[in-house]
């Protein structure tokens, strides 16, 4: 007998906020695999604010379209296979959308050998970690002594780019909405100093923190953020363009950074975007670091 | 007797477009060198885009202030010197102001031997030849077959931006103001196509000449014709910001480009500006080659 399939629809796509009438909840029996697929149950489920993005049209993948299961990524295990190099047991990462079930191909699951607790395969090893690992060293490319700031601080992919920048001999500045979440990042984190973007006016305080100027912005937010930083950049300083969280749930986006692109022409900066994907051929390398990195600690 | 020396002043600066209480003609008489320096005959003056956007404060070099003589660079011939190194009858370049005399030193002149006529050394061979050169192969890239679009094409950088990017196999698209600058564009230059962004819409005819993307934009605009040519994007396309040419004659300069920073992310852009006085260290090699391709045409 099939077991029970909990899936969450996007009934109506938001054209502001998210509110509750996105999405719902049904069930209906897991479905079989066909010839050359495998039923995937979801052991954890990662939700992140790309999610979002992905519901106001096409990013770096499909949109989500009204009727579908929302679309996330998963760690899950294969319960039953009909599907070369996929067998029973096996744990993959993919996108199993918001469900409990989901069919898989071998091109859509990418099988883990988990070298630690599963859910850093959801944080530090997983997509948001390495996210953080190749956003800061191939796109920031921070060099040791250097001032890096870097927004959503307290979040999944920020909070692994101050880490690893600390390793990396940085001054470190978190920019967080929440006093808890700086005092997470200063006490525990290692973070030099923070600021709550929420109660504190960030380009002055940026002014205060970064006096000589920030050489490595790693940005989560965009927007407002995004601007208070760019009038502080460093000379040849480098903005890592890692997502717009200030931009997703809305329906009216704000307009671009003023100085875009006169202060990158005075002050010679490079501004630029990446998706972790692209860097995927030096997956089990970056894994291989961060786990050496993760003992030591 | 000393020589006369014509001087325009800025009087005052402009808050919102330059108007005919900018700036004064004085005569006075030509200075006389001191210890170390040497007076200055100016030959050739470059009237630049630069020079407005020296007004709006400090950009890659000191603002100019009211009650001085206008910034501005020369081809000029030392007329008498007491510094070492600079003797009668050479040639320099230097930052002069608009005058006729100025005095320089040895670490403010540098000195040209000429490879072609002198007003090479104002255009293809000086600062904007070079801005065009090291802009496009340092920071845009060009592989051949990219298609290439440059704004402000007719421009004294723009030109020559368009002409190394044929050289370099590019499929070029220009954007100018009028019909006689796009004719000259295709028909004496060798451009691919242009467009005449007073009469046309920027964004629907770049979709109809690059439906494919574009894989490096020369930015000398700013403003809407950036933004437009950012939503056009190829997936790692590449932005090399030179100016912002839309935004030196006023008080209210436009917000920042939209898609900023979303567009970087998801297309995996990089935008990145420069100034041609930190490649000089390769000035010779690129005066050289430069004037290679000249005598080859």
């Amino acid at each position: 007998m099939a077991e029970k399939n909990r899936q969450i629809f996007v009934v109506k796509l938001p054209k502001g906020q998210l509110d509750e009438t996105t999405f719902e909840s049904r069930e209906s029996a897991a479905p079989e695999p066909g010839d050359g697929e495998a039923l995937v149950r979801t052991i954890y489920l990662s939700l992140d604010a790309a999610n979002r993005a992905w519901m106001q049209g096409a990013t770096y993948k499909a949109p989500v379209l009204e009727g579908e299961v929302m679309h996330g990524g998963c760690i899950g295990r294969v319960v039953k296979s009909n599907a070369p190099g996929l067998r029973e047991g096996d744990i993959v990462e993919c996108m199993s959308g918001w469900q409990e079930y989901s069919l898989q191909r071998p091109q859509t699951a990418m099988k883990l050998e988990p070298k630690g607790p599963l859910t850093h395969y959801m944080s530090v090893l997983g997509v948001t970690g390495l996210t953080a690992y190749f956003g800061l060293l191939e796109v920031g490319r921070p060099k040791q002594g250097d001032v890096l700031v870097v927004s959503a601080a307290a979040g999944a992919v920020g909070n692994v780019v101050g880490q690893i920048s600390k390793i990396k001999g940085c001054r470190v500045v978190g920019i967080a909405g929440s006093d808890p979440k700086c005092e997470w990042l200063k006490n525990d984190l290692g973070f030099d100093e923070t600021i709550n973007y929420k109660s504190q006016n960030v380009a002055v305080k940026l002014r205060r923190l970064c006096p000589d100027g920030i050489d490595v912005y790693f940005d989560n937010t965009g927007g407002d953020i995004l601007e208070a930083c760019l009038f502080q950049m460093k000379m040849h300083g480098r903005i890592a363009c890692c997502g717009v969280v200030s931009q997703y749930d809305t329906a009216t986006p704000a307009a671009g950074p003023r100085g875009v692109p006169g202060l990158l022409v005075v002050k010679r900066l490079r501004m630029e975007g990446f998706i972790v994907m692209d860097y995927y051929s030096k997956r089990e390398q970056a894994i291989t670091e961060i786990a050496g990195w993760i003992k030591q600690a």
